[in-house]
């Protein structure tokens, strides 16, 4: 058994359900510390996260990455228990083996092979580790963040271990992710009964012409590096249940998400300029839950994808598709960020799992990033 | 206190809850035969429903009505047990009193009068009496009428009891009522992750333009008698509640309140060539829930508003507002109907009730209706 499966064993056998750490990070910060890191712990709330550095110089290489999980799912449905990481077929199954505990594994032993070849690097080693990622998201990454801009710290490249492989291991990485930017609408008319229609105001009838303005709007083309913004309403709920009443309001959800060729800002004044022009009556309230981010192509996307050609001998296409992750937080203070992780197919379902063939690459992968950034 | 106060109490203090009669139409019956109508007991299901007819000859003045009142609500909100009959400051209380056991109290009062002066009258008078009009109205009046038309007997004139009069008891007949039309759609998408927008299909995106279209549709003009067909959506439902996936479906349900100016058949066509147009994929169930029709000025608007001006001194306006009643069914071997009664301002209500000075009034009203129609 390798030393990276030999953790990621023994993280996955750490019942973490998010925000729960379970002690997945003292493991890390055992073998961190005695790499000669400099360990920060960083509770916020209920969560723990923490920052640790190698090295005072830049560039500074940031690993980035969540020991929590989500829940299992029925327990009786799994090959094995969840929280048991069990090799069958040469899969290692388990909670967290693909997102992203054999990630987080695969940071720890790159950086324990790299510091071995050279122990007096360039530049600086960090790694930033929240337990806080797939729940609410705010005293996580988030927050790290933010104290590290409070004393002016700066990154110079971030590898973020999601699984963003598709197909094959190394076939994507991420380089940005579209914003995404929430809006509960309500449409306000006047109730009464479908006989008198003299006497209502039906709130359905008057958003729907400024629906069809909205869905068939060209928010902008995109970008290079991003397909154009989209506009969809996810739910869409009014009436009393009662065929006979016409309904005083009606809910609505939308989302965009939007690329770096629109700003939240327009993107909103645009919105209310159609429902006014259409002359609808409504309540609207905005929530940014995502801003957009991108790493243009550079030292760190031309690192990390000489690092895959290498390990699996593949080249990753750039992508910036999928939602949010915790990218979004730490571009607010790194230039670079790219997401690159084992192949997400089975995340967050039951028997999630990843090859034990393709985790040794893995942390190669890690290992001659850091090299192609720090070894000049 | 009158026959008809009498009668009317009596009725009341039977707790006819729809459908049941509770010996109400037994009451009825037993005078009815004293006065040598022919009686047909028409039980259908757990209906009871009776027609009765005095003489053979034309013309047929029919008073239809329902014994079967709507639940009494909590009974400890009325000021006196709802099927206690009371008379408090000179109204009288009790579930029914307005809708419609006073004007089913008039009907009887009313011929027995009229017969008493006109023992040999021309034509025929006849009752049509369901105790399933407020219920799901499937085995009251509209069976009657099936077994009436089966064995070819037409009917000349109906006089339907419900309590049309709006601020004065006289000031409104109903000459007619609008069809009420039901359309149940949904509307077939492609669900989907809301940050995938090409692999999804938005059946509320999809809709909208049709929605706006059939919004400001004019379907007609109406025309003497009915205001414009009106088209309304009463309840529009999509989405999972998760504010990241576009919904597979929307459920619409719709409804027409149409005039004698349009035809089912016109109105489903129409819908269909518009969803048709805007490319709408959908499901598509359509329930007449009442035929519209009309009495258009002529003998029987005449004779009762002729006998309004006697009982009441007011002129009667002539409308087809409201909802649907028995008179859709009637309609359909009757070339007129008129709908007449008291006050409608505390119907289905607690504490509904009939002024006592209104009760005669309105006997005399069908008496001399009666009078008009059938003594030349």
């Amino acid at each position: 058994m390798t030393e990276t499966l030999a953790l990621a064993k023994a993280l996955i056998a750490r019942r973490s359900l998010t925000p729960d750490d379970a002690g997945c990070q003292e493991i890390l910060i055992e073998r961190l510390e005695k790499l000669g890191f400099t360990i920060e712990r960083m509770r916020f709330g209920n969560v723990d996260n923490f920052w640790a550095r190698r090295g005072i110089n830049a560039p500074v290489v940031v690993f980035a990455g969540h020991t929590d999980v989500v829940p299992s799912g029925p327990v009786e449905s799994w090959f094995s228990p969840p929280f048991e990481p069990t090799i069958r077929d040469e899969m290692l199954f388990g909670r967290g083996a693909a997102d992203m505990k054999t990630s987080i594994a695969a940071f720890i032993t790159a950086i324990e092979a790299f510091v071995e070849d050279h122990p007096q690097h360039d530049g600086s080693i960090a790694l930033l580790i929240t337990s806080d990622e797939e729940g609410v998201a705010v005293d996580g990454t988030v927050r790290v963040v933010e104290a590290l801009q409070a004393r002016g710290e700066t990154l110079d490249y971030c590898i973020v271990g999601e699984p963003t492989s598709n197909k094959l291991v190394g076939d994507m990485i991420k380089n940005g992710r579209r914003g995404s930017l929430n809006g509960t609408l309500v449409v306000q008319g006047v109730q009464g009964h479908i006989a008198y229609p003299h006497l209502v105001k039906n709130p359905i009838h008057m958003v729907s012409p400024a629906i069809a303005e909205l869905a068939t709007t060209v928010w902008d083309e995109g970008n290079e590096y991003f397909p154009p913004t989209s506009w969809q309403i996810s739910n869409m709920n009014g009436g009393t249940g009662a065929t006979n009443v016409v309904p005083g309001t009606v809910d609505i959800l939308f989302n965009f998400r939007f690329s770096t060729a629109s700003t939240e800002l327009e993107l909103k004044n645009r919105v209310h300029a159609i429902l006014d022009k259409h002359g609808v009556k409504y309540d609207l309230l905005w929530e940014l839950s995502g801003k957009p981010y991108i790493t243009p192509k550079g030292n760190l996307v031309e690192a990390i994808s000489r690092a895959i050609e290498q390990s699996y001998g593949i080249t990753p296409e750039l992508s910036t598709s999928g939602g949010t992750s915790d990218g979004r937080f730490i571009a607010d203070i790194c230039a670079q960020v790219i997401e690159f992780g084992p192949l997400n197919a089975t995340i967050h379902k039951l028997n999630e799992c990843v090859a034990v063939a393709d985790i040794e690459p893995l942390k190669l992968t890690y290992q001659r990033t850091l090299e192609n950034l720090l070894c000049k």
